[in-house]
């Protein structure tokens, strides 16, 4: 006799779909799948990650002179599987649009994935430099290789700077699987929105949060657990979130950031400001000033024994 | 030459686990695996995740003519994958038990997993709802999908709701096992014992930790690094520690708290209250009020000309 | 048609590695992977943990009559796979340097690895008075299995003290590749360096991060987002910074720290002391004291009706 | 230095491939893959064995009650990836044929593809009839389950059935590609479009050649190494083969061919005859009469000590 | 729409399974896998061929001071496996006789393997032997170990000196599937019931076919395409084929038979005699003596002129 | 207890291999895998056979644009594979010649590698004449495509013209490892020192066995189970076999021969004769002629009723 009593079970959650269904108002019998998949570009983020960096990031056994041709070879494998996403990305979000034909998606998708590989170039100089101040800015660091090896910092921005166009190509969700890929890595949340200068250097890295509006400068160092977030959310009249503000910090050129730090709003930390670890801050700060917790900080110390 | 001299490392390393066995009252020597396996338990999760949501976290190329065959297919296997691991836990429970045959472990295992099975359309229900409260709180979440795809909040609930119902069914280290596996993924840690009410979703996630004892209302929203721990661990006569007794938060409907709280011991966050940013907390709050941190956070600020 | 122009994509990412090369005095056309390969590492981290646990993390279907066969092949593979590994390491190290030969290299990776080897029974010793110390130390805890096979602190453990003897053996980069393994999969950030006494046990841990130079006595017990880090970066005349000084706390036995701590800088914590949550310290503290927030904990609280 | 000198071999080959497209007419620049692949066919034939045979040939942990969703669900999987393979080949098919657009091609591919899962059931009762057969005609085999896991005679004809359809349904190349899969398995070779009866036993099996217009009866049982093969090949007035002719043997019902024998051409074999071992055969044979090679057999024997 | 309309296939194909369990009297619901795995016996024969020649057919890295703990290894995972699956064999073949429990198919599982665990050494040291026939009997062979790395006779001996301890143990269906493996990667179809001395060696061997009942002696060489079959199936008076009796060709010590020989029947080729290729042959033949096909084979020759 | 007593088996298998390597005059304790690996060959051929065919026979998904780069990084990884692998052979051929240094070793097996690499180009063409010669020769092929993506005899032709030069380059261990992977899986064994001329056509090919020292013409044609093989081996004045003598036939340009010819000895087949089915010929064959077997063939009919 069967352990398991299937076919109610099968049934059940059959009918759940289907009020999940109407619910949303999609069609009950759904045309295969037409949403992107998180091992597809979870694959291609990977191969882009290679083709970036052949003879660190790609595969142990490349030599010189075949690093070309796994360039060639990589990059256009992962660029079309990209666009494969693409277009059922840009597919999906015009579902409900009649006028948007097969061709249109097809048109626009390519037209986005072709930026994207055209960015690919300036998004290597720009990690370069990241894995300059990382190297710079961490007396543990050895060398620029242990950097791009190693730091989840180094991790969380190769995705970033390869999500953050995605974004700004109209492929948000794509974007946002790539982050949080990274995320899940690295425990770095950044949102693909954010928008990140050159030489930028996150510190150990769990808990970081940067938000989906917020700008960083040239040269900003921030430590783990740091959160660039929003402080509250709009509503317009109906009560609905209003989306797309600027809702994040501001954050200029040789900002340094400590862990814990919290700012949240679209304040702006001037150039060259230091936040201290722990500090909550929700008003701007002047350029060239150092921010610390108050004098509450001073603990309390008392003999465990009376305890 | 050998490069490494292997015979006397294998031995010494035989000989501590002869002592670690001795001192844990173990057979010198045990009889095979008697433990459940991190890897069978992985992979019955997901197999779980994709019976639940099968055109979203099925297989990619799954097409709805098929859905069902998939989804019993898949269930059925992933049951009684979890019946052996079921079964592995209870006669390690009962190691020590004579009076426990393997005919009463199988049939304590396959009810607990068959309670599992009947509970899978209700798991399904508070996810849709889950799903819906990330989309209606986070203004940067454009569509369900997106939220059911790359929220490390929804993948958390996901195995936690399944996880819970393994600790309600008796099996607390397989539902261990699988809400490390989330905790691992997402940077969530939830303990499987928590109690946790429909539509409550989990921004970002990074250092959330929720306690055994945790019970959680209605439509609760919590951002990353908040904590619901407990403030102390009562020891008995013998100075052990007590297992078991409530020591952590209850969280009423409608509560909100942000990044960073932590919130300690048996209190009670009142209906609708609204705890703020790195909050400290280890009293009760009333219902329909609002906890920000006290005066003492506008913080210092010098030129960092100064330092 | 092509959908994409690879060549001038692969052309432009070209220069920009010559540019890299030459910037970093590399030659243009390096010998193939002169360099550490993660995976390598991380498949031979994996088989020392199957050595050292042959019966709770070995391969499922291990048996006691092959327990040792078992140990003996994988912890030959581990060594000599790290052998290879430990050879590329110290070879890139000494890249610029005439004077050391290929035999020189390949006797200081040999002596490196058996160091390593010889040391692991004392490392198997260490994780079973952690393996302990958390089984005491969590309420939630049932087993000492449930430990060794669910908690992300025992996992970032035995990677970190097999880390650390890479690390004095003169193999900072593997050492380091070991431990951000860990990192990745536990959110616990431990560098190699660290010198950590038995009997340790971090509890959730997501967000911990310990220093380079931190030293932490026997029975120490820590939670989760704990730092214990650096206050500041000392530079040398020509502002470079210092590498190397001790510049992180001094834990002495038995200490607790509560999540959230900060503790910064080359203090000592004395034996026996107690850090609440949240606190931020870059002061010694006495042996037998408890430090607690200072009064600005009771936080400010009104009706949210007021907002 | 780089070992080998790539790129003029790169060149070189690039240029053979050139000219063979423009010696077979081809694009020098064609579209991406628009040929059937074998590892596709290759999947989905094996699918569809587990599909026919569930519990015998489909998943190691198969249990009853999940019989037919894995059908269901493997079924759809395998006829979707054959539908895929099918349009490839149809449209290659029509690469010329300015008049056959899209749409057709799909629309047939679905037809032919339909119509081999309508015949899936009677290929089942055909099989079942071919396992009987062979159990009944080797005194070596002990049960009917031992001759469909191990003969290799089963083996084969599972494949041909199926690629018999996949044959009589316009698609000859995806079924000569799944005859070739059992031919590499077996060594034995039947050409898709032979027509074989039920209870049809091949035994041993390899060197067994079956051609095109070979029509096979009931209760057929042939041997290792036997050819139904072709006598000549007629080539038309331009010297060019004539395809499609008949050309091979018709075996009525209850015929028996022992190893070895070879019968060539449109020859007839009679109900119930019998061809011996080695026998060459260029002509009809009588129902019901027993062919052996002639006298000549007796062979000549000498004593080794004169060689 | 859907493409195919799986469900009534499914439903049919369920009814033919119905009536297939029907007519072969077993039970509608069968209880899971009651049946060997073809994949699990190919994993177990690989890793005793492993655990027979570790440093030529074992793992690649494989090196001399792990060879033992590796041979130790796979060897008792090897066991174990064929254990499980002699159970599944000997449960099945007495599946309908209620006297034999659980625990005696156990035991006597247990007693087959172990015995024939106990046999390896021996046939290890009749493949020695065998390896070293084909290196003195053909003049390709360069070395012994080109012998043991690509002849396909030494890979189909490897098989069946296990296939026949498994055979003689009791389990005919766990040998048969071992002999099908080679046979299908070497296209040698030897029956594990044949008796084959030392120094056996097989040249080429695409379609040898050896008899269940065959018994050969030492230092026997064969050709490619070599059959020592049966004459004729003796039947009982029912008609039914009488199952065990010896059939099939006795080969005394230093015969040599050459490539398409056909030698049928319970005769004797006696000590030293040589068979000439292609020679049909269904009589005893004296020791040391020569048989060659008969006059006949000087054959015609013609102009293809006068075609 | 333990169901096997694994040590006692252990120790017998390390005594028999020390008495091997004894008897082979080998050291007991050998270094490490000092012999080539199967697998690895294996993954190299792949790579070429890819790198010569890459829309045809490379991966699934590669496009136009892309084709080059292909062909660069997979030709460089295969003959970086080859590379390590003829180091191994030539290393192991010199193992007992003390004046074979290392470098040479190195310096022998690049410049073998180099000249394979050299005769892709020519390799390549020959093979489209081969595609040729089977799609004009065979009325059952509907295009060249088929020819090469479904035919044995392609797969055992790229395999062996690719062998061909391994054998000439002086590897002709890697060389027999190449062409005994084609054995398996066409049925088709070539030695790799068989001289092969263009537009080749082997059709069926099950059985077909091809010598060291055969010579063969251009526009050959030959079906299944035909063997060109050696008539007797001299043995020298010791009675060992001379190795390396011509000793298979010469098949000049445009000859046929029918399935199941055996030609023994160094015979020639003129240009242009045709071999009958079955024929048995150890003698030379004029130019232009016909060869049949002789009449004994019309076989023996008569009524089975009879038997």
């Amino acid at each position: 006799m069967a352990v398991f009593d299937i076919d109610p079970i099968v049934k059940s959650l059959h009918a759940i779909r289907q009020d999940w269904r109407d619910s949303q108002r999609r069609p009950r019998e759904p045309d295969g799948r037409e949403f992107p998949s998180r091992e597809a570009v979870a694959q291609a983020m990977n191969e882009l990650k290679g083709a970036l960096f052949p003879m660190r990031l790609g595969p142990t056994d490349l030599r010189h002179e075949s690093e070309d041709y796994y360039v060639g070879y990589t990059l256009e494998s992962a660029l079309h599987s990209l666009l494969d996403q693409a277009r059922l990305e840009l597919r999906y979000l015009a579902r409900n649009d009649d006028d948007v034909g097969d061709v249109a998606v097809q048109a626009r998708a390519a037209e986005a994935i072709r930026n994207l590989a055209l960015s690919l170039p300036q998004i290597r100089r720009l990690l370069d430099s990241d894995t300059l101040a990382a190297y710079h800015g961490d007396p543990a660091a050895r060398t620029v290789d242990e950097v791009l090896l190693c730091y989840p910092g180094m991790e969380a921005m190769i995705y970033h700077r390869i999500a953050h166009q995605l974004y700004r190509q109209g492929l948000p969700l794509l974007a946002r699987v790539a982050s949080e890929l990274a995320h899940s890595q690295t425990g770095i949340d950044i949102h693909p929105g954010a928008q990140i200068g050159g030489s930028f250097f996150i510190d150990h890295g769990t808990g970081v949060v940067i938000g989906e509006t917020t700008i960083i400068g040239e040269r900003v160092r921030i430590y783990q657990a740091v959160t660039l977030g929003a402080k509250r959310f709009p509503t317009d009249e109906n009560g609905s979130l209003q989306k797309g503000l600027p809702r994040h910090p501001i954050v200029e050129d040789d900002v340094v950031i400590y862990a814990g730090a919290t700012i949240l709003g679209r304040v702006t930390l001037g150039k060259g400001c230091v936040i201290g670890g722990n500090v909550w801050l929700t008003q701007d700060v002047q350029a060239g000033s150092y921010v610390t917790q108050a004098d509450c900080t001073p603990s309390r110390q008392e003999s465990t024994a009376r305890l």
